[in-house]
């Protein structure tokens, strides 16, 4: 079918968590288009995504709420998606525009890769507009105050319950680790970075830019601790001052 | 001395060349502040950041231009940082508050690190605020349409002069390997990408969100151009369908 009179899809990512880290282009998308989708969020019971974009005060009527359910084992119920994405085809053909919101960025580690995929695969008619997003990576080192890298430097991003292990090899090439979503494996991290043949700088961010966030530098202290799933750990190679005045081309 | 009375010294990411993907607090920063320190851009011969900015209608008085020299082997020169530090501080002690405005996120690949390095270390007690800000991956991911990782993926950035020799090791490991500043590999990338022995996907993003944006999939019909500065390669690693059906966690 023609994408003449179709709406437009938008993938809208709207920062971390803090509201002032939402992007112009995100806020005009959210201000102007018919319909905003989120995810009901079955673990916390709240929508951490509506709370981020509470302050631009835009109508209850315009939000959906979309459940996607999760099996046991926590695989993606793929009916859900191509239901998700039905709901919002019947709108977009319609002619209204629909965005769909996710923290972050829409394209790293986000729910929306897979409507957009279903979307896709199965109305590549519809026409799509990706707007990215701040990175809770970016957002915990500009909280904690720890550069991510200079020219020379590599920077890895490892969700912590799958790349753990490899953690002692990529520090040997990598300046910055960050690993994603530590709470559930961190203990072992606290075990892996004790055993570390070098120093490293590790600072532990929780929920960055809400009311609840938190920094820790002393990551030992957190030993023991729940901790939340919007957490991160980011690893630096301890370098000396020098490393600082590595050649730096100026953008 | 005591910080009272004085100054905040802002970094401030203004997202990768779309005004419209400034943040928020980058806008309200920039309206607020009483200076806004920038590099001088000696390569171009004009302000890139400058331009990102100029949307948003500032006054030309509230705008001054530093020249971080670069001697010849491109070494920094750590005393035009010094210098530049100097006269941010001789404000920021009459209690004006001071941003110096980078293109994508402050503590991503930015000469505001130096600027920040050498504030800490000589003047502890200045206020320090970084506004981190949408980097050149999320938006040429973004504009390209390619996913960058999934829940068990990792994602590798590496200085394409730094790191071309070991991006078919790395994409044993990480789903998505972006290579920045690739304009002055180009050719020997495309070397290593035909060796590759198995199927990647590839895409050229230069001058992301500007009007001279350009997105090149078939990445051989650019052999022998002159390339920019402003420019990355994504790689990743050709999934079968399946692959997006990796578990998910809603965030």
């Amino acid at each position: 079918m023609s994408s003449a009179g179709m709406g437009t899809f938008y993938g809208v990512g709207i920062g971390p968590g803090d509201p002032e880290l939402m992007t112009r282009k995100a806020v005009r998308v959210l201000t102007e288009v018919d319909w905003i989708f989120h995810p009901f969020e079955t673990r916390t019971g709240t929508s951490f995504s509506r709370r981020i974009i509470a302050p631009l005060g835009l109508p209850e009527a315009k939000f959906r709420q979309i459940s996607l359910g999760m099996s046991q084992d926590r695989m993606p119920d793929q009916h859900t998606y191509a239901t998700a994405v039905d709901e919002m085809v019947r709108e977009l053909r319609q002619g209204k525009s629909v965005a769909w919101i996710t923290q972050g960025d829409p394209l790293f580690y986000s729910t929306f890769i897979h409507l957009y995929a279903e979307m896709r695969q199965r109305f590549p008619d519809v026409p799509i507009d990706i707007v990215p997003g701040v990175t809770s990576p970016s957002a915990a080192a500009a909280a904690a105050g720890v550069p991510v890298s200079l020219l020379a430097e590599k920077v890895a991003v490892v969700p912590a319950v799958y790349g753990l292990d490899t953690l002692p090899a990529l520090l040997e090439d990598f300046a910055t680790v960050f690993l994603m979503k530590v709470n559930t494996v961190f203990d072992q991290l606290l075990e892996t970075l004790a055993t570390l043949p070098y120093k490293v700088q590790s600072v532990y961010v929780e929920k960055v830019g809400t009311p609840e966030e938190r920094i820790v530098t002393d990551l030992p202290t957190l030993r023991g601790q729940k901790l939340s799933y919007f957490s991160l750990v980011m690893v630096r190679q301890a370098r000396p001052a020098a490393a600082l005045s590595t050649p730096e081309e100026e953008p």
